[in-house]
């Protein structure tokens, strides 16, 4: 999918400004927290973690992951960073430190990398995370790898391996909304506004990971590919089954929308629809925290039973997930 | 620049093999060492770190940064663990853990994925880096991202603002061999084999930063974008100015060749050119170690004088650097 757009006459490209320039508007008077001893400028960053590391990283490629003529660079830099930090989340780790590489052909517009610039650090600021270094290079699509490294402090992390029977399954956050965001796109419409902007960017719940190690979760996941795909995770890390109750799984009134507009499967938007990044948790039934929603519950896997994820006491048939590189 | 090779007869494409096939070839069997407690597979990594964080990101893409005609998936694999340990090694940082992202065109071999994983794989092991998480999407370039995370131990991290009037200045490394060998490629050859080699994977002498730091090293700095470009870094950072002997500069036999074949200035190539990823760095004259080479002095900056670099006490006057973006 080429999805290129040309620079406009509105202003130099980073081609005509040079690197340099580049660096300089995204790394100006970045704040540095105390844990940070040597930011951007140095070969590599140095700062403090208390506890063990957590480092996720994620590519978000032109075409694949955004299209400049759908999304603001805005919207796409702070994407970069909500789809990130939510990774770090999911391990219930507090976000310490980010490092960006940025590659672009040479005739975007200074001002497209002016304006990413400034999501990114809005949202890191937002998600409390330290942008640290980087690197900028050519490109022919505009190219965004970001890393963030978290901290578990006094707390152990969340893995996928943790549900245990008897514990109930909550998500924090929505489902469906950027899916169904990215159909209305994809038909040419920019409504409903909420899922569209779901799209755009996530609406990542910064601090609900933390909540969840608190109250004691077994297992959390962030949901990226879809809730049955990442719950599947859940299941099969934990060797465990999670039941998914159809009554209480939400289907909001964008997602609705969208799907009587398209004639889709709404609750298949809510189930398989990934880029929502809303956490889901195990939790013992007393202890889920305030502002999760319950969904389901795990229980032991039966005798000859594989450990999945069921809707209803059922296996359910519509597509499960997202594959970058889909089998013919 | 446009290389893109399309798939050839010889196997399944990643497209048609799918995105779980490419992740489980690059990470089946990952060695865990016992600092990392969650590897690949989950949310994040988790893993000690002891001291402080040392953070570098590098984003390479083909046709900028590599041509999958000039080198195979394993130097490939190889070079981008090896230039970004290069920026641990210049803070005297031991490396720890790695994520790596990769993108790449539906119809790129599976083999090039496999043989890319397996130089990418062996490099971190010579370096003592584990490999811990990444992720994987489809792009129009072969692009790979890696971020390499160190610890500083016990020590202080070697920055480019610490040179010290009195001091001198050393080098472990090869100077100009890969710029010698992209000379070389650039008209079509493929020899002198040294050259090439430099240029499709560099030789870094990993455990020579944690040396420097021991010693004392003033500043450091990795030799990436050319001897006198990232020498101006610390005269600046540190506010100094660095004279350079020319008596002094090794001008080794590959360079001499192709500087000779070319009708080219063979000290332009070792004072200019990029990617070798040597270690220069600055030593109190009595402390240099085993194996460094001392080129030059750390002095004060006179009246009217800027900071920067000097051969032979007056300014260079050759291209000094390496922009992505160069200006017109």
């Amino acid at each position: 999918m080429e999805t290129s757009t040309a620079g406009t006459a509105a202003g130099p490209t980073v081609g005509e400004t040079g690197e340099f320039e580049l660096i300089s508007l995204i790394t100006r008077d970045l704040p540095r927290p105390p844990a940070v001893s040597v930011g951007v400028g140095d070969d590599a960053a140095v700062y403090l973690v208390n506890g063990s590391a957590v480092t996720s990283t994620d590519l978000l490629v032109e075409g694949v992951h955004f299209r400049r003529d759908w999304s603001s660079a805005h919207e796409i830099g702070r994407k970069a960073v909500a789809v990130n930090v939510a990774d770090l989340e999911a391990m219930g780790a507090v976000p310490v430190a980010m490092v960006v590489a940025f590659g672009a052909p040479a005739d975007l517009p200074l001002q497209w990398a002016r304006e990413f610039s400034t999501g990114l650090r809005e949202e890191a600021a937002t998600a409390g995370i330290a942008l640290v270094g980087g690197d900028t290079t050519r490109a022919a699509q505009v190219t965004i790898s970001v890393t963030v490294t978290g901290q578990t402090d006094a707390l152990a992390p969340v893995l996928r391996s943790g549900a245990r029977p008897g514990q109930v399954v909550a998500i924090r956050g929505r489902l469906g909304w950027a899916h169904a965001g990215l159909v209305a796109l994809g038909r040419g419409f920019r409504s409903p506004r909420a899922a569209v902007d779901s799209q755009r960017c996530p609406q990542v719940a910064y601090g609900a990971g933390r909540q969840a190690v608190e109250h004691g979760a077994g297992a959390m996941v962030d949901v990226s590919d879809g809730l049955l795909a990442d719950l599947g995770h859940i299941a099969q890390a934990s060797g465990v089954m999670i039941d998914l109750d159809p009554q209480r799984i939400p289907v909001d009134e964008p997602v609705q929308a969208v799907a009587a507009a398209t004639g889709q499967d709404p609750l298949a938007m809510v189930l398989a629809g990934g880029e929502d990044h809303a956490l889901a948790a195990t939790f013992d039934p007393d202890r889920v925290p305030d502002g999760w929603r319950v969904l389901g519950v795990v229980r032991e896997t039966a005798q000859q039973e594989r450990a999945g994820v069921l809707v209803g006491g059922r296996v359910w048939d519509g597509a499960a997930g997202w594959d970058h590189f889909p089998q013919r």
